[in-house]
């Protein structure tokens, strides 16, 4: 196990780098392109680097990459220069995310238009400053969305191929996009369901982290109906044990390996699966610690960890631990099941496990 | 001149109908898709297909037919399906613009984030609707660029002249949101030069109206680079000539035509090149008029005349006259000198007489 896990540390730095070195001549070119535009264009670019440069841990493209070579090892260069175009989506996502929720804080610095809101206070004053940070970071959003359609059609491979990523990409944006839709909603509307909640991490974290990268990057190799299904049948699975994972960090992880304050899911009343499954099987007291809880910016740590005593005294931790083995399981089997090459199968399957028991 | 005039009519009455057609067809697929995810998401679809089908010319997708009949007639009706990614592109730029410029009417109907402030209100009550409004309004119009994007490049062209239009859409894109950059900035700056303006103009209005369509049609019937500069050397002049004309038009035009209230320009405080000549050249009383009806909600009738006589007397109504027919002759003589086919020379001239002599 130790070797596996070492093995695939070493893997994920090594295309993190990669990744990131390109993404960086990529926004080079970008801040020369806008500079002949205008100091402000140019300003804005290098703000946009600076974003997409400060952290993640470049999933989406190593999924990309690892899709590619299910089929194909011919042109790893030009796979990996094509799977940026998925770290510039991120951004795009990550910036409109943050207007629509009214985060400051990104990857522990200033969301992208608390950046531009910045930049609006040290040229032109505060007078609706905000406002105007959230008006650059939407133009933002979508020129990054434009940068990676424009990076991706130009990759070096099949014009055939190509087509069919770019649609790839195109439905990966409308998932997420109809996704979002129904969080909004949800949080309108105060109540929701599990399978509401899975629909969500389906059309959001599924096709967008894990399955689309996948099919992008197969689809640049040229892979037919059946590869793809058999991407979805992992792809799918492990993207709802990502989320699921995800949520039982948010409240049992430690906040130096999350980067993330524990907890925050609760500040900000987000149902997750873990607490949609306590709140409905507790009573009482418990029930309205949970609700006072859910949304309020005032908990603390001692409330904190009265949740997890329900959250574990309900059955909702083992639950969710379950769902997350099973899902990973289900994952690994349509792997294991595949001909593809040796060397992605390794790989999918090591990552699954590595989900499923990350802390971060 | 009658005929002339009389025929250019009857092909945009022609194409209008037929791009609104396949709009309608393509919207009631997406309202399907929709409607699979949620009655919520099927609201939305719903709505924004209202939004697109309201009205407006559908100059760029009929832009896009011609620059494809410049070189071929082959395939008529894969370019129309093809045309209407620009009319979903527009859809898109236009939600975010009125979200930015917190504009509450679009072709006399409310804007789509004041629609959907009215679908909160009608589903979950008045409370933080108009945040709920916009932050629907940014994610529809994320998911009319997806559907955009689709729709081009799930087009029936050649897989390498695909992929060229694609880039190119993606192009306007990025062009418009470097445009919109500098508007916003210039708008914070309270002054802008004539160069600024031409640049806004060129990046906003000639790439994304008349050049970019033009290209991507072109693109679509396999273009090479030769051909591209020809319909840029009529696309951008024109471009610019249109959006003069616009301004003139906003001033001096009859609001039964244009459908937009005399002076809004005024209102809004937007400098155009007639207003900035003309506060160029105007002082003591007449610059303080001009200067304080500039942002002003209150601007009467009355203002409104003397700013006309003031554009007059400085010259500017000439000045921005004479730039709109230097313009347009500048892109009728590329045309005229091209070897394009000889019925889209026709078009092409006719519309640039039309855009330059245009009431609406």
């Amino acid at each position: 196990m130790r070797t596996i896990s070492a093995d695939i540390s070493d893997i994920l730095a090594h295309y993190q780098t990669q990744v990131n070195e390109r993404l960086e001549a990529f926004f080079d070119k970008k801040i020369k392109e806008a500079s002949r535009i205008s100091n402000y264009t140019q300003e804005v670019a290098v703000n946009a680097k600076e974003y997409t440069l400060r952290g993640g841990k470049r999933l989406r493209p190593i999924f990309c990459i690892y899709g590619y070579k299910c089929l194909s090892d011919n042109n790893l260069e030009a796979i990996i220069e094509a799977s940026i175009s998925l770290e510039l989506m991120q951004s795009y996502l990550l910036i409109h995310d943050d207007i629509m929720d009214e985060d400051e804080l990104r990857r522990g610095k200033p969301t992208f238009h608390i950046v531009c809101k910045a930049m609006c206070e040290r040229h032109f004053g505060t007078n609706k400053a905000l406002e105007f940070g959230e008006n650059i970071a939407i133009v933002v959003g979508d020129l990054l969305e434009a940068y990676g359609e424009e990076l991706l059609v130009n990759s070096q491979f099949k014009s055939e191929y190509v087509k069919k990523a770019v649609a790839k990409y195109a439905e990966i944006i409308k998932n997420v996009g109809y996704g979002q839709i129904l969080d909004i909603i949800a949080e309108r509307k105060g109540r929701i369901t599990e399978d509401e909640i899975l629909t969500i991490h389906k059309l959001k974290t599924a096709s967008y982290t894990i399955e689309g990268p996948l099919h992008i990057g197969a689809l640049l190799a040229g892979a037919r109906e059946g590869d793809l299904q058999v991407l979805s049948n992992y792809g799918v699975p492990l993207g709802l044990a990502f989320q699921i994972q995800d949520d039982i960090l948010g409240l049992f992880g430690s906040e130096e390996k999350t980067g993330k304050p524990v907890g925050s899911d609760i500040r900000e009343g987000k149902k997750t699966l873990l607490i949609l499954h306590a709140l409905e099987r507790c009573k009482g007291e418990e029930k309205e610690i949970l609700l006072k809880a859910l949304g309020s910016q005032h908990v603390t740590t001692e409330e904190i960890d009265t949740i997890r005593d329900i959250v574990r005294k309900t059955g909702s931790f083992d639950y969710s631990k379950k769902l997350v083995r099973e899902m990973t399981d289900k994952a690994v089997q349509a792997i294991k099941d595949s001909d593809f090459r040796s060397e992605a199968k390794d790989f999918l399957i090591n990552i699954a496990d590595f989900i499923g028991k990350r802390e971060y």
